[in-house]
């Protein structure tokens, strides 16, 4: 915006910039509408923000974001406390939550293995995982991360730190999804789904 | 997210959803990324929403937003208080300061009339215009909403209010964008460009 634009909306237009996937356009159209928002309504706005990052942190069991000391999956008594699930972010957490199928603990790493962007094991909460495995009674753990390069090589990693400890370490299936048309398969997922047929 | 996401992140995640353009799943990831921003930018964030909010308001005179009582373009010496432009947006202000040509003052209407959306004249700031020209002195009113139904109607409603006053008033011309290519022009720009032709 031009310097005749009020200061304090530049201030916010570049505050809005400054998110991913905002640009400089999106940005002036935000604060603008702001500007047109009740009073309270921008408040409860600046407050969100300032709570969530107060208020919320890493679980200091599997490292999800919570509000509490110890998450409620971790500190839940039904689930299963020696099934780990691995996964990149707390996203991947809520997309297994959906299955309503999984009955283990998870453990996020905040980010994947990627000497290319600097991302070296230390930079991710690896260490936290081989912590919380050395309290023991760990029966097996799921590298749940995506079928990437950066998603395999995390995975490849870990498996080879943990195998040496004598525990059970195994990766998720990739096939077909459900649903999709084996004409329109990528060839890797099609090997994959061949490589790993099951006995009907 | 679901029950198991920490409650401020859901807070925060629903306030950017209510923001226009922003659905759920980006509000979900704008959540997410600020969860990974220093404290400082968090709390400068929150701080830039509320000074805007608080702190910017109309400009007494053309009601463009300003943080001052009277906005800089208004109070500008130079500039030639007998020429206002009309236009709907602070936007549109800024649309026209980037051309550096126009030398007189603004009046911002914060809309269009349209019936069909319950805005009637009574929700925009015509009063105020009308205010501002029977203080005297205005030479010419330029009407320079968009060339839309709303703009149009907007604008000749006005004109229609300001004519019986002796004012001259004048609207933007339509014709075909500079740098654009007649092939491509509609129909009604076309039309517009030959009904307005100049003498070369």
């Amino acid at each position: 915006m031009a310097d005749h634009n009020a200061l304090p909306l530049i201030v916010l237009a570049e505050k809005f910039a400054s998110l991913p996937g905002i640009g400089m356009k999106t940005a002036q159209r935000l604060a603008y509408y702001v500007m047109s928002m009740e009073d309270e309504a921008v408040e409860e706005f600046a407050k969100a923000l300032t709570d969530a990052k107060r208020n919320v942190h890493s679980c200091k069991c599997c490292q999800n974001l919570t509000e509490r000391e110890i998450c409620p999956i971790c500190s839940a008594e039904e689930r299963d406390k020696g099934i780990i699930c691995v996964v990149e972010t707390p996203k991947d957490v809520t997309a297994f939550e959906r299955t309503r199928e999984y009955n283990g603990v998870y453990h996020v790493l905040h980010g994947l293995i990627s000497p290319m962007d600097n991302v070296t094991p230390d930079k991710i909460r690896v260490k936290e995982l081989l912590s919380r495995i050395s309290q023991g009674n760990i029966k097996e753990v799921i590298m749940a991360t995506n079928p990437t390069v950066e998603g395999d090589a995390t995975a490849m990693y870990i498996a080879g730190l943990l195998k040496p400890l004598g525990i059970k370490v195994t990766r998720l299936a990739f096939g077909l999804p459900v649903g999709g048309i084996l004409e329109y398969a990528d060839e890797v997922t099609l090997y994959k789904a061949l490589e790993n047929r099951n006995t009907m």
